[in-house]
């Protein structure tokens, strides 16, 4: 548990998360895990990568998670860890306009996951998973199965 | 003068402008302007247009301009009038990191322009508005002349 930044701060991240951010779940086929697929759920914010000072000055006022500089020079500054990205969430959602929603279906989903017993629940979470699709308009739609 | 707004809806503006947002100053030629040109200051957001309606209850939390909608289907928040840039601004100045830099010399240009009595006057302020290529990292540089 870290210190909680002040309301402004987190006002702040919220806005810029709503302006130039993404909440999304990422299911990866995987036969290594139970149900044949990895769950990575992800909170990233992109920048220029000619901004680079100025935005790891913004991403220490977080202080999760990692930047990675895309090969079409955008910097991501990625949240991956699953107690980071609730504990992040939490914190910005009274602030959030545009992504609530988003936010919301992460931490219903990151909760549920954490309750997944059988193939039965793992199908429950896809479709969970598959909201994210229509909040963010994504023009991939992939129809996945589990792996039999 | 409007009411000032919170400091938590100033911080969350901040950081939506900072990542989707732009501060910039076109010159635009025209001869019916005393030095051939008109100065025309923007403060803009961009967003989807599928996300209409809660942008505009966004937008409603700054109360000033108004939203276009581009053939490419983003929309524009747009923040024109002067009065208004400077005022925003001010308001959202300190919680600024990204652009500080494009909102000081934003507020420096509407501050110099009132005070521009002569050709050397405009052509310092065109020099000023110069500035804003290398901040926004434009890659179309234009040279500019005034009128003969």
């Amino acid at each position: 548990m870290r210190i909680i930044p002040s309301a402004k701060i987190r006002a702040y991240l919220a806005g810029f998360l709503d302006g130039d951010g993404s909440i999304y779940v990422q299911l990866k086929a995987n036969s290594s895990y139970r149900y044949g697929y990895q769950v990575a759920p992800y909170v990233v914010f992109f920048q220029s990568s000619k901004e680079r000072q100025v935005f790891e000055n913004l991403c220490s006022l977080i202080g999760y998670g990692y930047i990675r500089e895309r090969k079409d020079g955008i910097l991501e500054y990625i949240i991956g860890k699953r107690s980071d990205i609730k504990e992040f969430l939490s914190w910005i959602k009274p602030f959030l306009i545009l992504k609530k929603r988003q936010a919301d279906l992460m931490l219903k989903i990151l909760d549920f996951r954490e309750s997944i017993k059988s193939e039965k629940d793992f199908k429950v979470l896809m479709k969970l998973i598959d909201n994210f699709r229509e909040l963010n308009y994504s023009k991939k739609r992939k129809i996945r199965t589990l792996t039999p």
